[in-house]
């Protein structure tokens, strides 16, 4: 089915299109019943009243939106540039909307672009099925995943970073420096499908390496357990410590220091994600890069093509490797 | 069935697309009977008027329009943030654009936004005048100016920063520690009203405090320029630096480290712009804040007001002082 019309809820509801927009409306006398049963069928059939959604199919509006989950966060605000960019140059308006990483901002901000002319969206989900991602699905809008996917929703193409090429040189590296005792800090609440494929990677790649089992600690945005992870950490003594998201990275080595722990002499320190302030520290951060600019415009290809094909074939998915990029944070293992 | 138009009207009703047009509008003169007939076809067809304005006006949207400069600068990043947020809180949602620091996009952005249904626009304006801001301000939309305003453009209500308090603090603090030949680089090419008016601050203030007279440079956000400031600052021997422009003092670190000179010892620095990349260097850089959340928040509290507003008075100019946070980078001045 295409998108649907006033005129399927009308026939499904067994009313005239006239009815179905005075109740939407709030205008007309009508039954309870029979507004009851319009908005039931509106519900059902997914329709977004105020023509919005005939609007969106009817002409090229020559505008993408684009949802990323937090802009402070510089790696997605690198998404966006590159998103951004490449869509100008081929002559489109972009709408940005943030979700603050909240399942709900997100389906509110979908539910608005929803209510827009757009001919396509770009969008980092959270990681769960929500309400307002069945509808985006559901709408048959060219659409694609960028940097995380959805369990479940298969039907949409993405494109995500393949987190072992990194990982592994990463270990490799920290293996010939004589480091045993890796650390891991691990973001589930994230509930990003990608940052939890990279704990995966992690320990099956370690499982391979290591002789001693990895210390795997969890961290989510509050202080408190940004804390506790350095504690469980430090009691297990590790050499080296993994990040898979930049800013518990930031917070832990903001930590480190404040207990005269030197980054690149008595802890090796690795993380996710090609930010600049890594660069700025002293010693600067070695990281794990995802390549977000090449992400960023292999996802506008994607949609592009999706938006200009007449039959929506789905598109093949895509992975980009990630690469290990060795600065002064990983240093020989300490002895002891 | 397509897209209906204005066209599907005019031939179902058998009459002028002007006459529909006109109707639509409540002007010309029709009989009552054309009127109901219009009416009735437009209903039935389930025509909605491409009339944007009409569209902006109807009725509310609870959406509001965010363009500004460039998210990869943190400062802006932060404030989108702090906007989002609370409109987020008071039930709107945001449609962000970025002008990457580009008239023409900008008012490509706008152009794209007022084909849309939103309540209002708050926006960092590219400082000069431009059809795009021309239009939005004709709109009769309600409209913030945040950060920055357009030279000329008077009816639009702008909060800024108050560069002076901050400058006064920062220039005070360097005189004590014994400065005599301080620096100042700006960014002139931004055409930012904000901006420029910090080094209208900085000359004033300085003029006051000492005998010698400033170095002021100016960078653009070549790689080029930003070497040849620092090497005209070097060779006037100046004791401390003072940035305008936080992504030009970041370009400048990274050349300092390179050349050995040591900051918080050889040279002071300070920066405008409260971003944490500053606090994350060794030693933490000084900086004059903007006090951006705040800004944020007052920008969207005039626009919530203009927006509720009956009738729209033109709201008061908001400035808020910028505070100095004195760091490890500011030291006492190198003898010699």
């Amino acid at each position: 089915m295409g998108f649907v019309t006033i005129r399927d809820v009308a026939r499904q509801a067994g009313v005239s299109i006239t009815a179905v927009s005075q109740i939407l409306h709030g205008k007309g006398r009508f039954s309870q019943e029979t507004r009851d049963l319009v908005q039931r069928t509106v519900d059902e059939l997914g329709y977004i009243p105020d023509s919005r959604a005939q609007a969106i199919r009817s002409s090229r509006s020559k505008t993408v939106g684009l949802l990323v989950p937090d802009i402070r966060n510089p790696f997605f605000a690198d998404l966006v540039c590159s998103v951004e960019e490449m869509l100008h140059e081929k002559g489109y308006s972009t709408l940005i909307g943030t979700s603050a990483e909240d399942v709900n901002r997100q389906d509110a901000f979908i539910n608005t672009l929803l209510g827009y002319r757009i001919d396509g969206a770009i969008v980092v989900p959270q990681g769960v099925q929500s309400p307002g991602i069945d509808m985006l699905v559901d709408q048959d809008l060219p659409l694609v995943f960028v940097d995380r996917r959805v369990q479940g929703v298969d039907s949409v193409p993405f494109v995500v970073s393949d987190p072992y090429t990194g990982l592994q040189e990463a270990l490799d590296t920290l293996h010939q420096l004589g480091h045993r005792r890796i650390g891991y800090v691990a973001h589930p609440s994230l509930g990003s499908f990608s940052v939890n494929e990279r704990e995966t990677a992690f320990r099956e790649i370690a499982a391979g390496l290591f002789d001693q089992e990895p210390t795997i600690v969890a961290c989510d945005n509050t202080f408190a357990s940004r804390k506790q992870a350095l504690v469980e950490l430090l009691a297990a003594d590790v050499t080296a410590i993994v990040f898979a998201y930049s800013p518990d990275a930031i917070a832990l080595i903001g930590l480190l220091h404040d207990r005269s722990i030197d980054i690149g002499t008595d802890v090796s320190v690795v993380s996710f994600d090609d930010i600049d302030a890594f660069k700025l520290m002293t010693p600067q951060i070695a990281i794990i890069s995802q390549q977000v600019g090449d992400m960023g415009r292999q996802g506008v290809e994607m949609l592009l093509a999706r938006i200009d094909a007449k039959r929506k074939r789905r598109a093949e998915n895509r992975r980009i490797p990630t690469v290990f990029v060795q600065r002064g944070s990983v240093c020989v293992a300490p002895v002891g």
